[in-house]
């Protein structure tokens, strides 16, 4: 499942507006297929595997992170439907499928038909399926806030100097977190004051264009959409959206509780007396920020840190 | 010369005021001698290790982490003349001694016995030493400066409160840092607020009293060295330095380039609009924050962070 998981996040964002899943067909010990949702959302991963592994999925075992959809579409049959007419004889899934099209269906459609169909609730097919989960659970896209400082909490010095507190390796391993992201937020006073492009200027991703929005009262400019509050992320065509942060709106964010995931770059530079990091967000006891943060993931880039943060729900 | 070095941290800080020095004899391919500098600075850790050795001691190499003084004293013989009548073949040091009481005179004196005498120049070696070198070639002590702060460079709520950011195990740290330093230095705020006690709490060490500083215009109180201004610390009896910094005292030593470690702890909280860690340096251009800090160390401390800077020269 572990395997299968890595397979799906090949499928991230690509996959949009369906999830990025992965299915590894095993039989016999051997791997004779793998799949993962291709552009645009089919065909599915199961079918994706079943294609590969052809007669020999006859007998196999199934590994895939969702549960196999039980709902036919004009764009083809159900994979629950494919899994039987494949032969496989068991198959093991690591999240329930919330989509009420599905969501148990498609096991009660392979147990009918004989096959072994078990949910394990696997913890990594989880985490690779949570701008869809996030989706279909709070109606929101699961949300990454990024935040470049330095090592005393500055993200600016006292006369709004900010270019450039990260490295190189830094700035390129933000673009690689754009490239996975299907909307990028910025602030109405970033926006104005720098004009970020928000493009993934990366070798082969420079079509990625994840969707540009911006969090302001004005007036939207051509080709960004605007919101006026953090909770109308809701209304963004989006399963994964990365927040370029400055204070203000990391403040907002993470007041209204919007926040999923804190990835924070810092860099070894002290500005002493700068520009904070995250603005006011109405904390009075300190106790309360507690047990809200855990790290999740660690790496040097060049010589910034790298470090993720999940929010313990 | 490693292993050297690494003894010689267990003479740290009680061999005070002379450096803590490793020794190890190798003879054969075996250790037959390991010495490390006294308590109270005597015997030297070479003469420790000779009288561990005894007859084993006649042809072996020496790897000590600093050259043998070379000056009798009331204590003892010099430790170049008892390694020239134990008969060791050769001498390999980590660092040339500054004191001009040595300086090269207990290589000439291995040298004119017939001895291979080697300086190597060795990074561990000069690091387990960063204290005398720092009192040598600059008269002041090694300063290590401790930063408790959340994810968000705070270190305490926009009301004042900051107990408690970091977790237990990171407090626990602090007081092994404690342990071995000379003198711990806070500012009359901390002082006045706090009262803290700036002992060490840990089993087996609460003997461990280093000297209480404190930087103030006010009075001393009892039992407590009062300096008014970061450059004093020259006169600590001192070679490290240990400074629990609020943001005005980390500002006015970093602005006077007086900290040669930085040790920040990282709780996985955000506070949002609160105490920044460190107060205005004088800073005016971005560009000249870089390149001072170097990532040395790392590691986790419950759910805190530690990390450690060295200040590149």
């Amino acid at each position: 499942m572990d395997a299968a998981a890595r397979l799906a996040c090949r499928a991230r964002p690509a996959s949009y507006p369906n999830p990025g899943v992965g299915c590894i067909l095993v039989k016999d010990g051997m791997v004779v297929g793998r799949g993962w949702t291709a552009v645009g959302g089919r065909p599915h991963a199961e079918a994706a595997a079943l294609d590969q592994a052809g007669k020999r999925a006859h007998g196999a075992t199934a590994y895939v992170t969702l549960e196999p959809c039980a709902h036919r579409s004009e764009r083809g049959p159900a994979c629950s439907e494919r899994l039987v007419d494949a032969g496989v004889a068991r198959v093991v899934a690591g999240v329930e499928d919330p989509d009420p099209r599905t969501a148990g269906a498609g096991f009660a459609r392979l147990r009918d038909a004989g096959i072994s169909a078990e949910l394990v609730h696997h913890p990594a097919a989880e985490a690779s399926l949570a701008g869809y989960l996030m989706r279909a659970h709070t109606g929101r896209p699961h949300v990454t806030m990024k935040l470049a400082m330095t090592l005393d909490g500055c993200i600016a010095t006292a006369g709004g100097e900010s270019q450039w507190i990260s490295g190189e390796v830094a700035r390129a391993h933000v673009h690689s977190r754009r490239a996975i992201a299907d909307a990028i937020l910025v602030g109405g006073g970033t926006w104005r004051a720098d004009r970020p492009r928000l493009d993934v200027r990366l070798p082969g991703l420079k079509d990625r264009g994840p969707q540009r929005v911006v969090l302001t009262r004005g007036i939207a400019p051509d080709g960004v959409k605007v919101i006026n509050t953090p909770d109308q992320i809701a209304q963004l065509d989006a399963l994964y959206l990365y927040i370029e942060a400055g204070a203000n709106i990391a403040a907002s964010f993470l007041k209204a509780d919007l926040v999923d995931r804190l990835e924070i770059y810092r860099a070894p530079i002290v500005i002493g007396g700068g520009r904070g990091a995250v603005a006011d967000v109405g904390l009075t006891k300190l106790e309360d920020a507690h047990d809200r943060w855990c790290q999740v993931e660690r790496r040097q880039l060049g010589s910034d840190t790298f470090a993720a943060y999940s929010r313990t729900r």
